[in-house]
C-alpha cells in the first residue's frame, strides 16, 4: 500500500532572517517497506539553532528534506532487529513518515519519563550543554557561572548543570516570562533582561565576582560584555553566536573586547556535541537522576503539524521558545 | 659623591596614541651607595608593545620612572653579591641610574654573544614567542602557522622557530622592507604587507592548505581575517593586540568572525610570559643553538639616549621597529 507523507524542503538559501517563503512542503508517496525496510512515522521533529548556518553555509541542499532529527514509531517491518511499535530516533530529516534499512536509527525505551525528553534533555541538547560546560569549560564546583540565552534549549541545561555543581550562576534571556521561569522555577542566583536595560552594566552588577566560565550560546553584545567580566584563567566554551547566524559578516555586531583575553589568560573555545559521545552513558545516568530528583527541570514549546516546521524554526530566532522547540507531527 | 641621572616619566594617561607629551625627562640626583648598596648605570633599555597598556589602565602611575627592563653596568658596590663591572639585568624602569640592594637584579654572562640578546632572542621576548607557539600553541611538526607582526620583536622569533619546526609559515607586517627581510632573510614561506593589498584575500592565497596556528599580535583586521582561514581544532595563541592598544573600546575594529571557531573547534587563549619561567634552561640551550647556527636571527631598532624613549616608545605603533626596540644610553 502506497502511503503519501509531507516533508519540508529548504527551497532557497536565506542571507539574513530565514522566511517562511524559503522553505517548501512537499507531498511524495512512499511504497510498503521491503525486504530488510522497515516504515516509520515521525510523531516529534526537533527545531534546533544549528540549522541556521547550515542553511546558508551549504550543508543543506536545496530541494531535499531539511536535515534534523526526529522521535517516531515504527508502523510496519521486514527489518530482524525492529517491530511494529517500536520508538526509534533518527535524523532522516523534516518528513512525516520514511523507510529504512534501519542504519543510523536508535530504538530507545523512555520508561516511565516523557519520549521527548531524548530530543533535548536526554537527548544531544543537553549532551551539548554537559560536554561543553564540564569538559571544554571545565567547570569546577562553587565557581561563578555566567549562561546567555540560558532559557533556550542547552542554555537552561547549561545553567542548572552549574547550579547542581554548586555555581553562582547568571542567566540572560530576551523576556520578563524567560526570567521569571529562570529565577523562580530554575533557581537561578541573577537573571537578565537583555532585551530591558544595559546588557554590559547589568551583567556588572549581576557578578560582583567576575566570570570563571561563560557559556556563550549568542556572541555579539553578549561576547562584549562578558570578556571584560571574565576572571583569571577563566574559559569560554563557544556552543553557539545565534545572534550572528541571521546577520553574518559585516551586518553583525563586532566584537572589541577581545584583548581583555591576554592578561586574565582566557581561553575561548569551539565544541562540536560529537566529541562528548564517549561520555554519554554517564551523562544520562546523571541526567536521569537529575530529572528524577527535580533538579533538572525542562520546558518545552511545541508547535503542530509539519506545516508549522518553518514557522517553529523562525521562532528560534525571534525569541519565541522557552526551553526546546518541537514539532509535533502525531499523537 | 652625588651624581644626577635623568628618568622618564609619565605625566599624563594617554587615551589614543601617546604623545611626547604624555611624558617628561626628569633630572634627579643619587647618593653614594650605602651599605648592601650598589649603583647600577643602564646601557640599554627595553621599549615593548605591552608598555602601552599599562599606561592607561591604571599600572603605570603618573609622574614616577617608565616601568620596564634594562641591562647595565655596576660601577659601585657595597653589596657582597655584586662587583664593579658586573653586567645585571633590572626592571627598575626607564632610567639612567640606580641604587638597588640587589633584589631583581640578575647577574648577565652573555659570553662570546651580544649583550642585547638577553632583552629580545634570549630574553622575555624571545621566551615569549617560544612558550606562545610551542606551549599555548601547542605548535605540531609540519603545521601551517601565520604571524601577524612577524617583523616585530617577538613575531620575528615566533616565525622562525615556526621554521625551524618545519612549518610553511605565513607573516605579515607593514612594509615593503620589513617583507624583504622576513622573506629573504627569515625564510618565510609567505609574507603580507597588510597596509598594501587586502588582507583578507591575501592571506586567503597565502594559505593554501588554511592556518592551524594563528600566532596573534595584531588583532583587528588579522583576527578578523585569520579566523575563516583556521583549519578544525586550529589554536591561536593570543600575546598581543598592538592594533588595539590605542584605539580602546568602541573604536577598535570589531570582530566578526568569531563563529568560525564553533564548528571547527578552535581554541583562542591568552597567555603571559610568566606562565612559562619554569622552561627558561630549555628555552636558553635551544635557543642559544639557533643563534649558533644561525637559524634564529635578529634585528634591533635602537634610539639613542634617554629622552629618545618616549619616541622610541611611540614608534612601536608607528611601525617603525624591524626587530626588537632598544634605547642604548651608555657605550
Amino acid at each position: 500500500m502506497t502511503i503519501s507523507q509531507r516533508e519540508v524542503h529548504l527551497i532557497n538559501h536565506p542571507d539574513g532572517m530565514p522566511q517562511p517563503s524559503d522553505f517548501a512542503v512537499v507531498e511524495t508517496s512512499i511504497d510498503d517497506p521491503g525486504e530488510g525496510q522497515l516504515l516509520v512515522r515521525n510523531d516529534y521533529m526537533s527545531v534546533d539553532p544549528a540549522m541556521r548556518p547550515r542553511l546558508s553555509n551549504g550543508q543543506q541542499a536545496l530541494n531535499t528534506p531539511m536535515m534534523g532529527g526526529a522521535i517516531g514509531t515504527v508502523v510496519a517491518s521486514r527489518h530482524a532487529d525492529f517491530a511494529e511499535g517500536d520508538c526509534v530516533q533518527s535524523q532522516q530529516g523534516f518528513c512525516e513518515y520514511f523507510l529504512s534499512d534501519g542504519k543510523g536509527l536508535a530504538k530507545l525505551d523512555p520508561g516511565e519519563l516523557p519520549v521527548t525528553l531524548f530530543m533535548h534533555v536526554l537527548g544531544g541538547t543537553g549532551l551539548t550543554a554537559y560536554g561543553g560546560l564540564l569538559v571544554t569549560g571545565e567547570l569546577q564546583d562553587g565557581e561563578n557561572v555566567f549562561v546567555s540565552a540560558a532559557a533556550g534549549a542547552v542554555g537552561s541545561v547549561a545553567a542548572q548543570i552549574a547550579k547542581i555543581k554548586n555555581c553562582y550562576t547568571i542567566g540572560s534571556a530576551g523576556s520578563a516570562e524567560k526570567c521569571d521561569w529562570l529565577k523562580n522555577d530554575l533557581g537561578l542566583d541573577a537573571v537578565i533582561n537583555y532585551k530591558d536595560g544595559n546588557l554590559r552594566q547589568d551583567l556588572k552588577a549581576a557578578a560582583p565576582k567576575g566570570i570563571d566560565v561563560y557559556f556563550e550560546n549568542v556572541g555579539g553584545d553578549h561576547l562584549e560584555a562578558a570578556l571584560p567580566r571574565m576572571n583569571p584563567l577563566g574559559r569560554i566554551p563557544v556552543c553557539g553566536m545565534i545572534s550572528a547566524y541571521n546577520t553574518p559578516g559585516a551586518r553583525s555586531t563586532g566584537i572589541t573586547t577581545l584583548s581583555n583575553m591576554i592578561y586574565n589568560r582566557i581561553t575561548m573555545k569551539g565544541f562540536v556535541v560529537y566529541e562528548f559521545n564517549d561520555m554519554r552513558e554517564q551523562f544520562l545516568s546523571d541526567m536521569t537522576g537529575w530529572i528524577k530528583d527535580g533538579r533538572m527541570k525542562y520546558s518545552e514549546t511545541i508547535h503542530n503539524g509539519i506545516s508549522e516546521a518553518p514557522e517553529a524554526l523562525i521562532g528560534l530566532f525571534t525569541g519565541e521558545n522557552i526551553g526546546k522547540m518541537l514539532v509535533k507531527l502525531s499523537d
